[in-house]
């Protein structure tokens, strides 16, 4: 099923946008986890186990497998097929933010959407529309960093063009438009720490998902984007859920944080 | 030794400014390299042992092992201890175009600078300079993408901002003022199908690296880049030397294309 359809049929299903962030920090890990032959792939399921009901989608980021070079990728491996098998039908979104020449992409693409079969993935816009479309081309599903939620997006991001239009702006219109050729396949990364920007950018685009990052731990608040940020949008939590606790404990700890998160979701959109 | 030493060294010594891109893609590497078990570290470890007389630096670009997952990144990870381990004065530029938020930049940085102990690593600057920082704080070297080779660095890259400027050019300058508080661990990318910008980037930064790739199988010239580039850069090739041959002789014809390329240069450059 492409992403798309199965993050719209996730969403309708559990009525919420909460997508939870995979960041296995080894120094944030709890003892228990740590002590593991595989510390990174254990933590992750526990925590995919403890919050399954909750997660409109998985956002497991690379960096923090490889890391540990081939080890590492072997349980970031491991977390995907856990949730492929267990949960088929949360969307995985591989936040990866790869980008390169068209004939190096195809290799990302490869890897991403044939082999490891996950529905979508971050990239970097950098490079230019060519270098995206070795992902698009073979079905897949790409999250476009536009206005990433960290100070320093105001370095180049922001930047304003001829006739004023800032950098990140352009490049929301850029790909909505591109959305026509491939419907359904794209999408941009907006930090919850910008909901003026958000907003802006919402109206100015109609067929992009946004993948909005950075609510909780880095700032962003609940109140200021779920009412702006539409049906075609995913919310991510990483770090306030995964460091709940830092004993025993995290994987409930995690679910009572993603079950607060869920019921101040459902209280904000008016759900009973 | 730091980057901008050993860089600076191994160039003195060769008088070249030759890089050897390792994009082992796996459906051109000859049978015989396909027989093997491992066959993308067997075939770049014997590219390299061919060529590191020729060699200023080596360029492997992960993203042709990161198709194969765990397995392939073990095989990256033992082409960077056969390069350190056999040539230790030749410096590694690891391809990865990684860019995140600082915290999971660290991860990256861990990975490249501490674990695998390449020389430098290409980066995207789109997330701005607070993500890059983890990788200078630790004292790695960056080439952060400026103008890329491709068709689809029009797209942003070429943008003009405010007062006419493009974009491109706008980061380099950006850049090169960050080398006063890092001197020696910036460079930029540029690629050589755009010699004309090339030429203006290396007259209005005094102080950065320049990787030059695409000369050769892109369309980039030597006669075009040599002239201009300076002491402070490297001219890649990948295409053009790794496949000279699909046959068993693949290695022997990578040799002779980049003893071809050195001749040349030094042709251009008057060496005798």
């Amino acid at each position: 099923m492409k992403f798309a359809e199965k993050f719209s049929k996730r969403r309708e299903r559990i009525l919420s946008p909460l997508c939870i962030g995979l960041d296995p920090e080894m120094e944030k890990l709890p003892v228990i986890a740590r002590n593991q032959i595989n510390p990174l792939s254990y933590f992750c399921k526990e925590i995919i186990d403890a919050t399954s009901e909750y997660a409109c989608a998985y956002k497991p980021n690379i960096a923090f497998f490889e890391r540990y070079g081939s080890k590492g990728i072997a349980q970031f491996e491991e977390v995907i097929d856990h949730i492929k098998t267990k949960y088929p039908s949360i969307p995985i979104v591989a936040d990866v933010k790869r980008g390169d020449l068209a004939n190096t992409s195809k290799e990302y693409a490869k890897y991403y959407f044939q082999t490891l079969g996950v529905d979508s993935i971050t990239v970097s816009p950098y490079m230019g529309m060519d270098s995206l479309l070795p992902y698009l081309d073979m079905g897949g599903h790409i999250f476009v960093l536009c206005l990433t939620s960290n100070e320093g997006s105001a370095d180049f991001q922001r930047l304003k063009l001829e006739f004023s239009t800032p950098f990140y702006e352009h490049l929301a219109v850029f790909f909505d438009g591109e959305c026509s050729k491939y419907p359904g396949q794209i999408g941009i990364v907006v930090g919850a720490t910008h909901p003026f920007d958000l907003e802006k950018v919402r109206k100015l685009t109609s067929s992009l998902h946004i993948l909005i990052p950075g609510f909780g731990a880095q700032g962003g608040k609940l109140e200021d984007i779920l009412p702006i940020c539409g049906n075609l949008s995913l919310v991510n939590s990483s770090r306030s859920i995964l460091f709940a606790s830092s004993g025993d404990d995290f994987a409930t700890k995690a679910k009572l944080a993603c079950s607060t998160i869920h019921s101040e979701i459902y209280r904000i959109l008016g759900i009973n």
